[in-house]
């Protein structure tokens, strides 16, 4: 764990220049507009340790797949992210000296990244040579125009008289870090540099995305435009370069707009002249004008997502930083696109689809966009239905059955672990249980019918062949899978494997038997568009009736899956410190024996299925599998801390909000370098809406029974409700309620419905 | 599956050139002497398909480790037997027209392999731009001087006046096709070449192997010796080119012998004056001497091992070339090397040890060699007990606790797969298991308390701390394991290794016991050298007695593991053919959550201890499991047919065993281009022996229950017991006993006792 970024209610601070953790801050800073993004590298050359990533959304390569023993039915290749061109660089020289913060003496030093308005800054006073002077740098992705980055860089001079060069340049010399063959995987298409811009245009290899990245540059001196400007040009790389005589006291300042601008957004047309056309026109606005704008849409977007915290600032600081970065993760507009894990700010795992997205992604953005956002995350699963047939049949399932892949960007499956990909396929369960999410909060139910009962549909086909009739059990069972605890492979009849497969069923059949009493025409039509016969809906509903789950009598638990109870159940106290994570000092099998718990399992579905299960149980289930649950996923603890704060344990729930709420700013797991925890963000805004809010959505209502940590003076957050804004302010004697909207709204907090008309606000003072 | 080698007894016949099959014949003649060996390459240049295979016993090097996912505890490296120098290489031009089979005429063609003698000859009558020309092969590797190969190379001119080069050289400038990163494994060290001798002297990398590879040639011209040399040097190639004008009818004769000595072999020496005084020995003795006493060798090594089958001239071949092969693989002379499953004839799967060794090879030499050979087998594993030691350590066991690695070549563990390399912990079994082998074979007592009770008791305490105590069953349990059915992983309780477990423990208790009583002084010695308290005994007595078996009171059968009548229970013949083998066509969830069985399993467990198992229990099993097992490991159908012969089924038996009675001959699995499938060949000898002969050992005595195949007239063989040569001839009507040595021996047969006196041999006639 680390502690250097400095506590600020707005701000990612680092104050003094860490090299050691450069590639953390870097993480850190990494500042997308979700369509471009990059990591917080440095404009300038920097000779020391960094992981240079600049990325665009939906830009993939299919690296070939590397394993150690092939089995049938791994995929061809990974799709992963790519590192795409490098627009932010400015080398400078001082003479021949090179600037290099690497080999500088720094005499002051601030990295910045403001949240609240999406901006990057730098100052730094520093030494090199004798040569003292002071940069001044400032950034962003325009959250406006999402194929436009802006930057400013300034340089002033101590004491330094004579010859600095600036090169502004875009670079298509990149590569990806973890490419399994050390491939490079863009080919060069055209370049081109005059004085008024320049572009490098690369294609991927395989999968033939264009790209054209531009800029257009100019420098001032004391405010006084300079003209003195040649162009540099090399394999890949175009720049201008200005040359200059500077004095000790004199300022010069480049500015640099960049376009990047891709096929994938644009289709067919030609790249070239839409990039220079996006040149023009952003260029004409002007930085200042930009940056405005830019400012307004962060604002814009603060006021639907914000969670204040009072009275604890790292808090705050943390939640602020989480909504932030899934904010520029991703912004719903492209139902092709959806959040990886490590979104704009690395390219470890690929940039890929998991059941992250909408097991623990879309509450957020359901809650604090306006529904489209969450409809094309769902969108995305719906569009690639006919890949997850033709996946389910590589593995031998027939008759229109889907298994949605364990990781993809195009619907197709990418990963290579038997245990993961062929049998972690709750997966499913979690994309069909989206859809559920997804209609309760909205009550858009036409999305059922034009959408989301082909792939409910197609998921409970899987789960009828998946299934399979124990003459032993004389129940439905099924074997060999991987559950949400992936510290445990290829078990029989995991519990929450049973329970979500016999609920897609369940939930199917209920929204064709709602579609039939509410429009039969369109249920006929669907019935025959999808060839659903009687006798099927009958086999799911013998397998509803008839499915086993593991339960042990005399704990009176469900069991995580069959034979759990054989394990020696030990509480993770137990473990001792030197060894934990256990996933870093055990040997596999060990952890694979052992009771420890990586993530929420049978509670994941306690969480689900939270109302079909009672307090009672619930507390039975919570108080035996959370003393042996490690919470080596960083998506564990925020379900163990809703489920805490349903159970009125408050202090577990804090103790679990404190495991994810500064994961990465803290670097907790020693792994920020590699980039963001960015699905696991949102959890932790789930911990405070889902948990100590206690908000759900039922019947068309929005609930709340809140509470407050003790070490929290308040806490206020807003959600978009039916297309309303509503606010909540929590504070441990009272509750603020308010409707920012022209209409009326009704809220349920704990037993009693509040109705509040527009624009009102309410205050409900607890008793205790 | 093919059929293009020619029926012989003795030999290995390709009588037309099959370019397709050329791997496939090249891995057919492969020769070797258990220190050298190569695949069957063709001695000139082939621009053809090719795998090229020069070996060196011992010689390995420690390849990088390839995964797709890295899981803690796996090892850094994978060690493989490494291609190494070709000595063999002769390239012929006709004026500036190189010979290459690949673009000549073949007019008439005959590669043959002479098993009786170790012989790799050629024939071939060729056309090539018009010259026309026959070429005659004949090569060794020395099965007297390990050392050395031998080399005759011919070419006739048939029309050809003109120039002829032929260029004899040793060429180190090798690769391994299946290398993880494409790395070349040597150094190189130095070479030298004058017109007496050239060598070339290269080390591994990592592993510091020291190898020369060194040659001498002579060229005859109709019987004269031509002097006519002058010397090659490139980079780790040195060579003697030969040029000489040539009439038609005129008869070229090159004669090379080779030296391949190595550090592993000598030690610290200098490795090339050893390489030149070899190579000066065995060129003043000469080929046709040399050539001599290597027929003699081979005959010698037939007179103890060979099986002679009459009436089936193709069951004939298919057991010779299998006996062949295990005595070309390994001759026990050196406790370090051991059999790799591909031997000499291919670079597939490393070089190493797996427990292929102790469950199937060891009978073969433990009955057809002198009992130092099966020594040395264990010998090998006593001395990797330290590395088992550590090997348990990094998966958290302590205590003195061993686990053998699933894949060797120096005692540590190279193998890769989680489900696998941790879990498939049987081959512990199967190390202590050889160990009563021998000992049961030999009588050789003295083994136990020199070495092998100290490996025996440190695989006890491995178990001791595998299993853990079940509070839920109130016994022991095994979790996570894989037991030799690999299309299982992960299960729990897999009855075999929960029987082998508690089987060692109760092994080396007897073992233990017996000490005590016959030599109590060795007993407290050994006791106190191994730190064995009362209170290990009493728990290992705890563990023998609380044992948890899976067994189903309705079918009366013991689980191959918990939970296995949860699956579908589906004959193999209800597979549909296209399907077949499954591990091609099949995901592999699939597979696992089928019943088929990959190989014997709760068998194995009911061949290794069928005297604690009626015949009726047996029958039982054998019904129960032999209809769901694929067999798609070759180390399969031997022991199900040597249980079939128990039960009496003899046309099952049969079955069983011409599924690997010639695996390679006719490439039943198209894999025998990558090389032969060694450690399968002894089990294809045990089904002959210890399934129709109904060979075992018992209280010293060997005994037969046999039983002759309907389409055999008959077969014998010979055994080597208690250092004497005893041989059976099985007819269906009668069985000759015969007693090759000098003093009486004492022979049971079904249930009578013979006792033949020195040089005796006796015929019983049955009744039926």
């Amino acid at each position: 764990m680390k502690d250097y970024i400095v506590k600020d209610p707005w701000k990612i601070i680092e104050d003094t220049f860490k090299q050691e953790y450069h590639k953390v801050t870097e993480s850190l800073c990494s500042i997308g507009n979700g369509m471009i993004g990059h990591r917080g590298n440095f404009e300038e050359y920097y000779s020391g340790e960094t992981l240079q990533g600049n990325y665009i959304a939906g830009i993939y390569y299919p690296d070939k797949t590397r394993v150690g023993w092939w089995k049938n039915g791994y995929p061809e290749y990974f799709a992963k992210v790519l590192n795409s061109a490098n627009w932010i660089g400015i080398d400078v020289w001082f003479g021949d000296i090179r600037l290099d913060l690497n080999h500088a003496e720094i005499l002051s030093y601030k990295r910045e990244l403001d949240m609240q308005s999406g901006i990057l800054s730098r100052q730094v006073h520093l030494a090199i040579h004798h040569i003292e002077c002071k940069i001044s740098t400032e950034r962003f992705c325009s959250y406006v125009d999402k194929e436009i980055g802006w930057s400013k860089y300034s340089i002033e001079s101590v004491n330094y008289s004579g010859p600095i060069t600036l090169e502004s340049f875009v670079d298509f010399n990149v590569r990806n870090q973890d490419a399994n063959y050390d491939e490079n995987f863009w080919d060069f298409h055209c370049q081109h540099i005059d004085v008024e811009w320049g572009h490098v245009f690369c294609k991927t290899k395989k999968t033939d995305f264009k790209v054209c990245a531009g800029f257009k540059s100019k420098v001032e001196i004391d405010d006084q435009i300079s003209a003195d400007k040649c162009c540099s040009s090399s394999e890949r790389k175009v720049g201008h370069i200005y040359s200059i005589d500077i004095n000790g006291g004199q300022l010069v300042t480049l500015t640099k707009c960049a376009a990047i601008i891709s096929e994938f957004h644009h289709g067919d047309v030609r790249l070239t002249d839409l990039c220079r056309e996006k040149l023009d026109q952003a260029t004409q606005e002007g930085y200042p004008n930009a940056k405005e704008k830019h400012k307004k849409a962060w604002l814009d977007k603060w006021i639907q997502s914000d969670i204040k915290i009072e009275g604890d600032i790292s808090a705050q600081q943390g939640i602020r930083f989480n909504i932030f970065h899934l904010n520029q993760t991703y912004t719903g507009t492209d139902s092709r696109l959806n959040i990886g894990p490590k979104g704009f700010t690395g390219e470890k795992y690929g940039g890929s689809t998991y059941w992250d997205t909408e097991a623990y992604c879309l509450p957020f953005y359901l809650s604090t966009a306006t529904s489209s956002v969450a409809k094309n995350l769902l969108i995305y699963r719906y569009n690639h239905l006919q890949k997850a047939i033709e996946n389910a049949a590589k593995l031998g399932f027939s008759d229109g059955a889907a298994l949605y892949p364990m990781v993809t960007i195009n619907g197709e499956e990418c990963h290579n672990e038997w245990e993961i990909t062929f049998e972690e396929i709750h997966r499913n369960g979690a994309i069909a249980y989206a859809i559920y999410d997804y209609v309760n909060h909205t009550g858009d139910m036409s999305y059922l019918h034009d959408y989301g009962l082909d792939v409910l549909v197609a998921i409970c086909r899987f789960w009828k062949q998946r299934v399979n009739w124990s003459n032993h059990k004389e129940q439905y069972v099924i074997l060999g899978v991987t559950g949400p605890n992936e510290y445990e492979n290829n078990v029989n009849n995991n519990w929450y494997t049973n329970y979500i497969a016999s609920w897609c069923l369940r939930y199917t059949m209920d929204c064709l038997s709602n579609l039939k009493g509410n429009a039969e025409d369109v249920y006929d039509e669907l019935i025959g568009k999808l060839k659903i016969s009687p006798d099927e809906l009958e086999k799911w509903t013998h397998i509803i009736a008839n499915m086993y789950y593991p339960y042990d009598e005399n704990e009176q638990i469900y069991l995580q899956q069959e034979g759990f109870l054989d394990k020696e159940i030990i509480p993770v106290t137990e473990i001792p410190k030197a060894e934990n994570p256990i996933n870093q000092h055990w040997s596999w099998d060990r952890i694979l024996r052992s009771c420890f718990i990586k993530q929420a399992d049978v509670l994941q579905g306690f969480y689900f299925f939270e109302d079909d299960f009672t307090d009672e149980e619930l507390s039975r289930h919570f108080d035996f599998y959370e003393p042996i649950t490690v919470h080596e996923s960083s998506l564990s603890p925020c379900v163990h801390s809703i489920l805490a704060c349903r159970l009125g344990n408050i202090d577990k729930a804090y103790e679990m909000y404190l495991r994810t709420a500064r994961l990465d700013v803290d670097d907790y797991n020693n792994d920020t370098e590699d980039g963001l925890h960015i699905t696991s963000m949102a959890g932790t805004w789930m911990t405070i809406t889902k948990g100590f809010a206690g908000m759900r959505v039922k019947e068309g209502l929005v609930t709340f029974d809140p509470t407050c940590p003790e070490n929290w003076s308040g806490y206020s957050f807003s959600i978009q409700h039916a297309g309303q804004l509503i606010s909540i302010t929590i504070k441990s004697e009272l509750i603020i309620l308010k409707n920012h909207d022209e209409n009326a709204v009704r809220i349920k907090l704990k037993e009693d419905i509040f109705e509040l008309n527009g624009l009102e606000s309410k205050t409900i003072v607890l008793t205790r």
